[in-house]
């Protein structure tokens, strides 16, 4: 083995014979590109197809801690840019990994995010093609930054997109909410938690694969990620100009996160997620949408919490425990930084 | 303008309104893409054609200082992308931009990068189509990193790859050696350098199309960024298993970075640049491949530096200004860190 160092220093960023070892023993050798060009060489029979769209999206990383319960910065690396990908309606093929990783980091911890990254690639069913490594100063970046784009396509004819849901739509989440924000602080310790809550960080393509089989007129899914479903439901009624009604008593909730939120004096519906999406499907398609979503592990708690109305434009409101309503607004300023 | 802060808030990285204004007066106002779902859905004929591959690449860039003569790190980040594809023999198209901020970066700074960014985008030809932005706290990062991935087409037959190299292939450079390098140095201010040098910052897309289309039989191309020249030269042997032999008389450097190199004691073929290519094409070739490079401004300088032989495999050797020769190493260890 070509490696020695125990922990990254600025050589490994330097662009010769200490950066290619490095690329190649801890990164190339688990992510197996085709080539060692600069660039992934590929084809794609399905986007090929008349017809069919290349989705491309992308997404930084910088959760803190870089390991937390339930993942680390290179699953949630993969499955954020998977999950932006899938509930677009993309099926996703190809990722791109670009590390910024602080020198004094230890390669023991690459090794680890890159194997993390490897296992959620492939339970995903996408490759990572193509990566980069930059070394910064101590103090310059926080341990490691990740960077992941990826690649899929839209099939002929499917078209999700918030700007389609109608008054009447039935809004589903795939199961509890609020895991992956309160995890992290959880994790981070300076709420003198003692309970170890996971976080939801999962990949999210399969369940769209499975509703989407399963419902021909999905009109939008989106995962909740920072801002949390509050601000996923503010995007999508303020897209599609109508209103969205939740019901507080539907809202999914891990007990720990319910007592952490009651304690802290949090909303969960702004708390952020990692492998939980809302959908919205005609009322017809409700329940076989259910049923998919059901089927397939990311989905097993999958729920109604509310509706698409003819109400105000853009007003996301939400029926309280006790009867009366109020408005969900946008998240305004911050709940939480370097929450992914 | 929703925008009223002059500083980045953590609040523009919470997932809420803050950041929402953030991203819409300062990115996508510029960048324009299509929608705003967190994908972008793209179609290209060239991508559908019988035989296309496609190419993707990503890289990060965390150059210090931000901004240095000849170019910023926006503009860095869209010609890295753009060269790592066009030297592959793609057809750059779509790219997308993650930005990591420093609380505390000022807004107009950012506003600067985009501009930049979008004014290299336009005249490399592509788009950039999607987004993302996460800030961390003061000390965290410095400043702002970006990461761009690239999506391209690659024209049915065509196959540009180190290891298609031959002994007799003549290596071209476009222009003058370790411009970059040279000018993020002098741009740090440690050396107490008079000289302003530019950097050679400059996308390679046009450049590559030339040259393809003049010359049928091109081998490989490779941007000789961190490492210089010489790692790329390097990398070329190793993989096509031949020798390369250049000529020191035939280096084509500027007299501020010649004289930077003799006083620093450093060694341009080591010195990165971030606009430079090696070219191999059969001997038969040289000529039209130089007047086809020469006809396009970021090949004006254009000039034979060597040849492949079938000396040693993967030894770079140089035969000086005395006559003699001396072995070209690959870069080891660092030169200069965050140099890109």
């Amino acid at each position: 083995m070509a490696l020695r160092d125990e922990r990254v220093t600025l050589a490994h960023g330097g662009g010769g014979k200490a950066m290619r070892d490095l690329i190649e023993e801890v990164f190339t050798s688990v992510f197996q590109p085709d080539g060692m060009e600069d660039q992934a060489r590929l084809v794609s029979e399905a986007l090929q197809q008349p017809g069919a769209r290349l989705a491309m999206t992308t997404d930084s990383f910088v959760v803190d801690p870089v390991e937390f319960p339930g993942g680390d910065i290179g699953k949630i690396a993969v499955c954020g840019t998977v999950n932006d990908l899938a509930v677009g309606g993309a099926r996703p093929l190809w990722l791109s990994a670009a590390f910024i990783i602080e020198e004094g980091t230890e390669i023991a911890l690459l090794r680890r995010i890159v194997a993390s990254m490897k296992a959620e690639a492939v339970a995903a069913g996408v490759r990572i093609v193509t990566g980069d490594t930059k070394v910064v100063g101590r103090g310059s970046a926080d341990k490691v930054f990740v960077t992941t784009a990826g690649v899929g396509v839209i099939p002929p004819g499917r078209d999700l997109m918030a700007g389609h849901v109608r008054p009447g739509d039935v809004a589903i989440v795939n199961g509890v909410l609020g895991d992956h924000g309160a995890a992290i602080m959880a994790a981070r310790g300076d709420m003198a938690l003692s309970a170890e809550i996971p976080s939801d960080c999962q990949g999210l393509g399969h369940l769209m694969e499975a509703v989407l089989a399963a419902c021909p007129n999905v009109r939008a899914a989106r995962d909740a990620t920072r801002g949390g479903v509050a601000s996923a439901l503010n995007e999508i009624a303020e897209a599609a100009g109508c209103g969205i009604e939740i019901e507080e008593t539907a809202l999914p909730l891990r007990t720990e996160v319910k007592g952490m939120c009651e304690i802290l004096g949090l909303d969960p519906l702004y708390l952020a997620n990692e492998g939980t999406l809302v959908l919205f499907v005609p009322e017809a398609e409700a329940e076989a949408a259910l049923a998919a979503m059901r089927s397939v592990k990311a989905g097993q708690g999958a729920t109604i919490i509310g509706k698409a109305t003819g109400g105000q434009a853009g007003r996301v409101t939400m029926r309280t425990l006790f009867g009366g309503a109020r408005i969900v607004d946008m998240l305004v300023g911050e709940q939480l930084p370097r929450i992914c």
